[in-house]
């Protein structure tokens, strides 16, 4: 008879879950619900209005989320709940939010429920930017190690800056916070009634490490005195490593998920690092590269070496016995940005004449056009910069525009600006040490977009190969599910084993073209140096006018 | 018994003609007409493609439209063709094209109507950067005056990098080329059977001096040998003061126009500078914003110096017995860009429910956003940059985007780049010893868009005044040809008494608001500091870029 696991992927938009056979990871089924909410970046529901730089979302959602989608996929699927040896979750992170001593969100409680700080910052709130800095400023004085295992720079969007940006601007709430907590291990907590906080999560986005723990008492209270029981009082000092079991599902998880009670239940993964096993494979020198609404670069390296401009180092994270790094950098919402703002009416007519979607059109379009073409030029900091340069204050850039210049090139030049980036990122690597032998990549890009793909080898100069599930965060974190369960429990006894039986890729290879790749050396150049003079100090005029724009916002 | 002028403005996209009433400057009628061709900037008529840079435009529209513009504007005046004292006409420069010795454009020939450089080369037409760039390195090195006068640059816009152009690229049509010549001039030449190249043309847009004539023959020959004897060749040595007549309507020229045979007809004006006299008196310290597609900072003065970055000092060539000064700009044509290329489905659905154009929603989202509150910074060089800089291979530039700018965003910050454009250029003047006592628009946007002209007075931190005229190039092409009458003529004897009788203020005044002025100085420093760094060698990318473009375009 044969098993399964449930896999949940919570993205920044909406969740999705799947059932994957094991021993094959052969796909029978899944279901997606976007968040009713979405995400809120200019109010709350009520209507209460939001600062710029904010983005919030509401944890019933995921609950909701959580409630439709895995009856509807072992529905879907034909499968009954006593064949599902185990459960996971993976999520965005740094997505966090206060909770009291039950466990509930405080946004869920009248008194607070018109306050954003009682929310779910999503990974994406940008607005602790001062409080990062302040961090980076002092842990540099201080001389702090933790520092350097994340490329020299905490970001605006991980747990302290977060916390310290509530305890500043509203004590009463942070007050009133029993804890801190990421989402995906709230959603542990509320399936399994056990608050096991996992390894990646702590250590990618909360500082945290196996030898060390989070930052000292003494760093956390010279940082502000009501932190220095911070880990305490608000956190917890326990982490639970990679494919451990965090309980079983409880009768009140069972109730919201269909599953069986008891069903084993993994600690939570963070949604980029998830899909590593999608690859079928674990050998040191690969990098994925999850792309989606971001590009999160995932690398497995035997060197542990502190590379600055890296988002993070940390051990185990993402294979056992390997060092995990990581990189972040945002990609498809710049093309969705662009789709959504600056695309004419007559080309929204021109597409649906032609059955195709706006993203199909400019993409046939731009895929029509010769590299350099177009003239254009631009900086991929639409959100800011999240890997190299580690700056949430850093904005876009275009230039190169004239009077004839189209929207397919615009798309274009978009799509050639997040290449770009990526290649920083995998410059900074390899100069840091870390040799990238294997460029793989996943995500609804990877498998949708031949053109984008088309231009990552190019302008990247390297081979790219595309895993073979479309939804590889769900289907690895079913393989974190079965690893959960263990072999005696119908699953397996490791994410090595999962990933060889149940991952693998297409028999397809992106391989780059000698000539254009020579061209985009030539725009690379340009674009490293309008990188290094606008991101290092050349000139600061974009946090200049995201100063402006804060200020005339007040 | 009244009598009247007509007035014929050659814009860049259509020609407008208008009856006004001698005495009053009553516009009784007027009747304007698109060019069939409208700008070829990507093919000919029949399929022959363009370069980038592109601009030409087809001179049978000219014809086409004097046939159609003035019968009709009489008509729906009611007046008769002998009430007609003169016609005067002004056009866009340097606007130019090859004629035969019978003066018909080469292009009407059939060996000749496939070839791109047989037709008009409009003003925008920015292929002759090569040229232009040669110009200005041999003119140094040669220590040559004229380039003083043009603030040390020649632009690619101008006759003679255009005619060079075409004699490197194109030795057959040049030889036989009987003559190039302004457009204006040649209508001119077509209704009176007169050669009469005007001063204003020949000073601003030919190097011509009163006087030191052309360029000498050395440096022409210098330049290439097949120029030497250019002017006599070519060109014409013989160029005719502002407000003279060119001579009386031929047979011919009565059938184009419906007109009587032998009204006086003055010779042409440059559109932008023929405005001046809207404004109803001619003061020293005046300084005319001409507010379309592009905006011609036009600005008399008792002063005669040199300014580095100026487009051209001409005298008597605006206002006889005083010095005018031009400065041009890309306006209207930016914002045309955003209507045309960067607005959505939605935006364009929301405009058409309440009855607006899309320019008008954008302005009025606009209007509501306060100073900085969007982050954004453009360099408004989406046409390169004609004067300051005075570099055609410069590009567009925005910077400060973020995943929530949306549309208005843009909009806002490419009407605040014009802005900034325009003090850059009042700047340059003052520096440069010609100080500017009274601000004064006309055009379409300064009558139709005060959110555009707050914009200006709080960005230029100065008060600015508006001309009555809707038409004022077509009312002040009528002054000319009322002047070209002469007194005895019905007309007048000077443009400084048509222009007091004719010419006059609105009641309105846009004042600088002291807050917002003191916003748009932070943002204009930081304007300042981009212009700078991209437009003076700090970093050349637009150029190398523009480079790369017609590269990979051959």
């Amino acid at each position: 008879m044969a098993k399964y696991a449930i896999g949940v992927d919570f993205g920044s938009l909406s969740a999705r879950a799947l059932v994957a056979e094991i021993g094959t990871g052969r796909e029978l089924a899944s279901s997606a619900m976007e968040y009713p909410h979405a995400i809120m970046d200019r109010a709350l529901p009520d209507g209460v209005r939001l600062k710029p730089d904010w983005a919030l979302q509401h944890p019933q959602d995921y609950l909701d989320c959580l409630k439709a989608v895995i009856p509807r996929a072992m529905d879907r699927a034909g499968i009954h709940p006593r064949d599902v040896v185990g459960l996971g979750l993976d999520i965005t992170a740094c997505t966090m939010l206060p909770i009291d001593e039950a466990g509930v969100p405080l946004c869920f409680a009248d008194e607070w429920k018109d306050d954003p700080y009682a929310y779910v910052k999503l990974w994406k709130h940008h607005a602790a930017q001062p409080q990062a800095d302040r961090i980076n400023a002092l842990a540099r004085e201080r001389g702090e190690k933790f520092l350097d295992r994340f490329g020299g720079k905490v970001s605006s969007e991980w747990m302290l800056p977060k916390i310290l940006e509530t305890l500043e601007q509203n004590p009463p709430l942070y007050k009133a916070a029993h804890r801190f907590i990421e989402a995906g291990d709230w959603l542990v907590l509320m399936l399994t009634g056990n608050e096991r906080r996992a390894l990646g999560l702590a250590g990618y986005k909360a500082l945290w490490n196996a030898r060390t723990g989070y930052p000292s008492k003494s760093f956390l209270k010279a940082l502000h005195p009501g932190l220095e029981n911070l880990v305490e009082e608000k956190l917890n000092p326990h982490v639970y490593p990679l494919g451990s079991c965090a309980g079983g599902i409880t009768r009140e998880g069972a109730v919201l998920t269909g599953l069986m009670p008891g069903t084993p239940v993994a600690v939570c993964n963070i949604d980029a690092h998830v899909s590593f096993p999608s690859i079928g494979r674990a050998q040191a020198g690969d990098l994925l590269m999850v792309m989606g609404t971001s590009v999160c670069h995932i690398m497995v390296s035997r060197e542990s070496l502190d590379v600055p401009g890296l988002s993070g180092r940390v051990e185990d994270s993402v294979i056992p016995g390997l060092v995990g790094y990581e990189a972040n950098q945002v990609m498809g919402d710049h093309y969705n940005w662009l789709v959504d703002n600056c695309v004419p009416e007559n080309y929204a007519g021109e597409a649906r004449e032609k059955g195709l979607s706006l993203h199909d059109l400019l993409t046939r379009k731009a895929a029509a056009l010769k590299v350099g073409e177009s003239g254009l030029l631009a900086l991929d900091w639409w959100n800011g910069n999240r890997s190299v340069l580690v700056d949430g204050q850093l904005s876009g850039l275009m230039l190169g525009m004239t009077l004839q210049t189209r929207p397919e090139e615009l798309y274009r030049a978009l799509v050639e600006a997040t290449a770009f980036g990526s290649r920083m990122i995998h410059e900074t690597m390899e100069k840091g040490g870390i040799p990238i032998e294997n460029l793989i990549a996943c995500g609804g890009i990877a498998l949708k977009n031949p053109f984008v793909m088309q231009v990552y080898a190019d302008v990247l100069g390297k081979e790219i190969r595309v895993v073979r599930s479309a939804q590889a965060p769900a289907l690895c974190s079913a393989m974190f599910g079965a690893v959960a369960a263990g072999r005696k429990g119908g699953g397996y006894d490791s994410i090595g084993e999962a990933s060889r039986e149940m991952g693998g890729l297409l028999p397809v290879c992106y391989v780059p073209d000698p000539d254009r790749s020579a061209l985009y050396d030539e725009l690379y150049a340009e674009f490293a140096a309008l990188h290094d003079f606008f991101g290092r100090g050349g000139n600061d005029v974009m946090k200049r006018l995201k100063a402006m724009k804060a200020r005339v916002a007040e």
